[in-house]
C-alpha cells in the first residue's frame, strides 16, 4: 500500500461577508478515516454542474482575478448582491468541493465492510473529491471490475445511480414511462441507453438542433427541441405516443415544468372527453433535480388537480432504497461501466489548473459536450 | 314517501362559442336512480366557492344582464377571452351545478346499500344538487342523525370530509402539523375546531384583521395575517412552534406557497447549522386544492430538495380511502353534526332568485362570513 502523506492539497471554496468568491488549493491534514469509513487516493474525479454550484456560488466569473501570493494563486471573482441571500450559511467558511470521484482506497477503518475494500479501485460519492485525499462511507463506493481504470470509474456513482434511481423511481410510484429535460447531458445519454435497453419509453427534452441530433444519432426515439417552432406539438405528441407521466427535470426555472405537466394532461384527456374542471384523474408528476434555471418556477395550471412538483435526490432515494435493490444497481452500474455508464471528457486537468483563468471560464460554461475530469495527483 | 314528479326545475350553466355565459332554471326528466343509487329530494344545498368556478365559469358578473323569455329568465354575462381556452370542453353543453346538499331519499335502486336509506334523510355529494331532484351513489351519502333537519345537513360531506381528510393525510404521510390558508373559511373554521379537538397544532393564515380575529375567538392558537407588516416573521414564528411541514392551500396562485416552504425550511434550520445547498432533509409538502387566485403559482426555490407541490381533492382522497376509515370519518361527522361541523348561512334562496342580479353578486362575492343557502323546493 502506498505511504500516506501527513498533509495534502485541497481545492476549496471561500464566500466572504463582502460578496467576494475566494478559490484555492490549500494544504491540510490527510484525513483518518473512522471505524466504518475508508480513505480513497482521489487519481481522478469529474467536474459535474452539482460541483459548480458549490465551487462558484453563483460568482460571475468573466469579472474572475487570479492573485499570486506566497502561499499559491487565489481566484476570486464578485458575486452578485441577490445571491448572497441564499448563501448566509457558508459566508466565511472554506469548503471543500467535489461529489465524486475514483481512486485506491490506501486506507480502511476496522468494520468488514470498510475492510473489504482495501487495495481496491473504488468510484465513490464524498464532500471533497477535489482533494488529494478522501474519506468515503463502504454504502458510497462501488468497487470497480478487474482492469477498470479509476478514470472508467471517475463518474461511476451519481450520473449513473441518478439514471437507474428514475427508472426505479418510474416504477415504484406506477408509472410507465419518463421525460427528461436537459436531456443531452452526460447524464441525459445514460439515461437514454438505460432506457433503450430496458424498454422504457423516454421523452428527450433538448434546447439546440445539435442535442436533439446527439440524441438521435444514440437511437433516442423521442426528441423534443424547445428551439423548435413545433416544440408544443411534438411534446404533446411524444406524450401521446409514450404515456409518460414522470418527468426529470434539470432545468427547475421558468414554465417548462408547467408546460410539461399541461403537455402531459393534452396527451391523457380525448379531446372528445366531457368537460371536468377537476381534470383527468391520472397523476402526473414532475420531480426537479437540479437549478440550471435560477428563475421561480411557475406553475401555469391547466393540468386539473392530479398532479405534483417535487425536489429529488440522489442520496435521499439511495436512503430509501434496501441494501439488496442498492446491491442489484451497483452490480449493474460494474457490469455495464464502459458501455451504458461510459463518461467521455474532453479535459483533464490538475488541482492547480482549477484556478487557470481561462481554464476555469471554459469549466465554468458548463457546455454540452464538454467534459472536464480533474486528476488531483498530479 | 312523497309523489315523485316527471319533470323538475334545474339551474344550468352554459358557455356560448362567443365568450358568453348563459345561467337559467331548465324544466328537465326528473332522473331516476340506477340499481346502485338513491334519488334525493333536494330540500338545501350550500354555495360554496367550488360551486361557483362552474357555475360562474370565470364571467365577468360585474356585466351580468337578466333576460326575461318566454321560458322565464335568462342570466348571461361576458367571460374575459383568456379564460375562454381552459373552458373549451364545456361550450355549448349546458352544464348542472351543486357539488352537495341535503334532503329525504324518495326513490332507491335494488342495491341493499340503496335501500337501506330509502325514507332516509342524508347529506350527499353529487353533481347536480341545484334542482328539485337528484342522483346519488350511497357512498357519497351520510345519514343524518334522528332529529337533524336537511339544513343541519346541507354542508355535511365535502367540508366535514375535506376537514377530516387533511387531518387523515397528515397522519399517513407522517407530518404533526398542519398549514391551512384561507382560514377563516367555512371550512377553515371546521378545520380549527378539528384540531383543537384532537390536539393537532395547525397554523392559520389569513388576509385580513377580521378573519384573525374571528378564528382567535374561536380558539385559534397560531394566526398569521398576510397584510400584517410581521407576517413574514409571524409565519416562521408559528411554524417555529407547530413543527408543521405540511400546508392545505386553498388559494393555488402567487408566491404563498413558495413562502410557506420557505417559511418551513427556515423554521427547521438553524442558523448555526453547517451550510448544505441541498437544504434540510425534513420533506415539506404544500397540497393545493382550491384556485382563489388565477395566477400561476410561482415557487422561489430557498427550500431545498425535500419538498412537494401536488394536487388535492376530496374526492381521489376518499376513493383512497378504506370502507373501515370512511365509516369512522362518516360517523364523527354525523355525532358532531352541530357542533364541530355546524354551518352558518347568511341568506336563503330559491332556484329563481340565483337569477336575481342583485343577489347573484353577492353570492359570487365569496365575502367571509357571508355564505349562502340554495332551497330549491320553494
Amino acid at each position: 500500500m502506498p505511504a500516506i502523506p501527513a498533509t495534502m492539497r485541497q481545492l476549496q471554496s471561500l464566500v466572504t461577508p463582502d460578496g467576494e468568491l475566494r478559490l484555492s488549493v490549500e494544504t491540510v491534514d490527510t484525513p483518518r478515516p473512522s471505524e466504518r469509513d475508508v480513505l480513497v487516493r482521489v487519481d481522478a474525479a469529474p467536474v459535474n454542474p452539482s460541483d459548480l454550484s458549490l465551487l462558484l456560488a453563483m460568482a460571475d466569473v468573466s469579472q474572475a482575478v487570479a492573485t499570486a501570493s506566497i502561499d499559491g494563486r487565489t481566484l476570486t471573482a464578485p458575486i452578485p448582491a441577490p445571491a448572497m441571500g441564499t448563501l448566509a450559511a457558508r459566508i466565511g467558511k472554506a469548503m471543500p468541493v467535489g461529489n465524486e470521484g475514483a481512486g485506491l482506497v490506501v486506507a480502511a477503518g476496522e468494520s468488514p465492510e470498510a475492510q473489504a475494500l482495501l487495495g481496491r479501485t473504488v468510484g465513490f460519492a464524498g464532500a471533497a473529491t477535489y482533494g488529494e485525499y478522501c474519506v468515503a462511507s463502504p454504502r458510497m463506493c462501488l468497487p470497480l471490475p478487474e482492469g477498470a481504470t479509476a478514470d472508467d470509474g471517475a463518474s461511476s456513482f451519481v450520473n449513473p445511480l441518478t439514471a437507474l434511481g428514475m427508472v426505479e423511481t418510474m416504477k415504484r410510484e406506477g408509472h410507465t414511462g419518463l421525460v427528461h429535460t436537459a436531456a443531452a447531458s452526460n447524464l441525459g445519454q445514460m439515461l437514454n441507453r438505460v432506457c433503450l435497453a430496458d424498454g422504457v419509453p423516454l421523452v428527450n427534452i433538448v434546447r439546440r438542433p445539435e442535442q436533439a441530433a446527439l440524441l438521435r444519432e444514440q437511437g433516442a426515439m423521442h426528441v423534443c427541441d424547445s428551439s423548435e417552432p413545433t416544440f408544443d406539438a411534438d411534446l404533446v405528441d411524444a406524450l401521446r405516443h409514450t404515456r409518460a407521466t414522470l418527468a426529470f427535470d434539470a432545468i427547475g426555472g421558468g414554465q417548462l415544468a408547467s408546460q410539461i405537466l399541461n403537455s402531459m394532461e393534452a396527451a391523457i384527456v380525448s379531446p372528445e372527453a366531457p368537460y371536468s374542471r377537476y381534470g383527468s384523474d391520472v397523476h402526473k408528476q414532475v420531480y426537479v433535480y437540479g437549478a440550471l434555471d435560477p428563475r421561480p418556477i411557475e406553475l401555469r395550471r391547466r393540468f386539473g388537480f392530479a398532479w405534483g412538483v417535487g425536489g429529488w435526490l440522489l442520496t435521499p432515494f439511495l436512503a430509501r432504497t434496501s441494501a439488496e435493490d442498492l446491491q442489484r444497481l451497483r452490480q449493474r452500474v460494474a457490469d455495464e461501466l464502459i458501455t451504458t455508464f461510459a463518461s467521455h471528457y474532453t479535459d483533464q486537468i490538475s488541482l492547480g489548473q482549477t484556478l487557470d483563468l481561462t481554464t476555469l471560464q471554459r469549466y465554468a460554461r458548463q457546455a454540452t459536450g464538454q467534459k472536464f475530469l480533474l486528476r488531483p495527483q498530479r
